[in-house]
């Protein structure tokens, strides 16, 4: 195990770029995954980890035993001084553990589908991390069978969607690309396309969602695109009966995709 | 109208403690609320406005009018320079228009129900202000009977909450209190209480929410504590079947009281 102790460093230099820029994460590839669960849940999730990086003062013995256990012996391991570990960690309640690892290709040309009667989750352009971080871990509660990600605003490895997401950004299958490809692909799927727009809409409850089903949600201030409206089976709205009648993106698409759960009896 | 220039107007550092200090908040009942239409639908909540601030060179001459439209002649106005009005707005697409407003008690002995099978909202300890503002925003959707957050960990006048509340602060019937007394409240107005929780409970969908009902969501690391658990009617589960299992308490609050209003056809 080797021991870094400057801010200098290149290694030091390269984290602190792919903390802060998507464009070096998007360049280079990686991206950093703080804490031993999240690190754990990648490598489940099938991704490469590339370096991990300690802190002695905040990580025991034990708990860096837990993730190098996992890990490829041929992974590189430094210790980090805990003043370079604070300045790179997103979380208050940090655990002195942080690994690079590789991007995957999340291109909706590169997923499969495995399950006859799927049940997926498309949302545009959504911006906020929170919100994704809150819908990963609605379609991780639910098993979707994929979250597909139209046009994306945000690089889905941004840390704060790691972390708003616990996890759930590894657990759930991932795909983005173009709004048009999203269709393709669903249409070539043989998938009803149930969009949230109140144009032509009905209200959620009064359709079946127990054959394939894709639930597509837009953005909270424009919702849908045009693109997608003039192609879905059905659009269908929640009715709303207050003052305001604004709904969070994640909590709409929450009540729209356990509706479905429900229909579905929970089994598929 | 008077006009002021200075950081160091004593009014200008109230408004500055105002936005800050939650402490000084309570001490004072005042709180601030930023933007055209959050102040109208405050005023249209009940809410005294004491003073209002504009900033010229953001607001234009008619948006101004139409708030001078909706508050008492008595109000007082101030003008006040871009960089003053900057640094006391939260929001970045400002909107040149602040006002301090009068806080409301809002203890649970000060509310009656209006309906004779109400639903309610009950939320113990919520911390983040992101999902106090998602919940409200749920219950104004869902136009819920009220909103009762028990042992409250946060200001419900912070401003992010305001914020992104997107007004449903001001839209909602909203009282705080000890766990103790929105058990006794409730129980006293033969609601039946459902608790968000594992132990002992049964999956939400069976439960039939059409009588007076309760929903009530705890925190999301800790859930609900012993007293509710002790009380509720019957305590309820949202079945998952993920790796992670975890779900943001906004996002699972908005299932639960969907369910409720499709049992009850949207209509009460």
């Amino acid at each position: 195990m080797n021991t870094i102790t400057s801010h200098q460093n290149p290694k030091i230099k390269f984290l602190n770029l792919l903390k802060d820029k998507s464009r070096i994460r998007k360049k280079e590839q990686r991206f950093i995954i703080e804490g031993n669960r999240e690190i754990s849940l990648a490598i489940s999730g099938g991704y490469h980890i590339e370096q991990l990086y300690y802190c002695s003062s905040i990580a025991t013995k034990n708990e860096l035993q837990l993730i190098l256990d996992v890990i490829d012996n041929s992974i590189e391991v430094f210790e980090i001084p805990s003043e370079i570990y604070q300045k790179l960690a997103y979380r208050s309640t940090t655990e002195g553990v942080l690994a690079v690892a590789i991007s995957k290709d999340l291109s909706i040309k590169n997923i499969s589908l495995k399950t006859q009667n799927p049940l997926i989750l498309v949302a545009e352009s959504p911006e906020k991390p929170g919100n994704i971080g809150a819908l990963l871990r609605t379609a991780d509660a639910a098993q979707v069978d994929a979250v597909l990600i139209a046009n994306p605003k945000t690089d889905i490895y941004n840390p704060n969607i790691i972390r708003s997401s616990v996890g759930c950004i590894f657990t759930n299958t991932i795909a983005t690309g173009s709004t048009q490809e999203i269709i393709d692909f669903l249409k070539n799927n043989k998938i009803n396309l149930y969009g949230a727009a109140l144009q032509a809409s009905v209200n959620y409850y009064t359709q079946n969602y127990t054959k394939p089903t894709a639930i597509i949600v837009g953005t909270e201030d424009k919702g849908l695109t045009d693109e997608w409206l003039k192609n879905t089976t059905q659009n269908i709205k929640i009715p709303m009966s207050g003052v305001i009648d604004s709904m969070n993106v994640s909590v709409a698409a929450g009540i729209l995709i356990f509706e479905a759960k429900r229909q579905r009896d929970f089994i598929v």
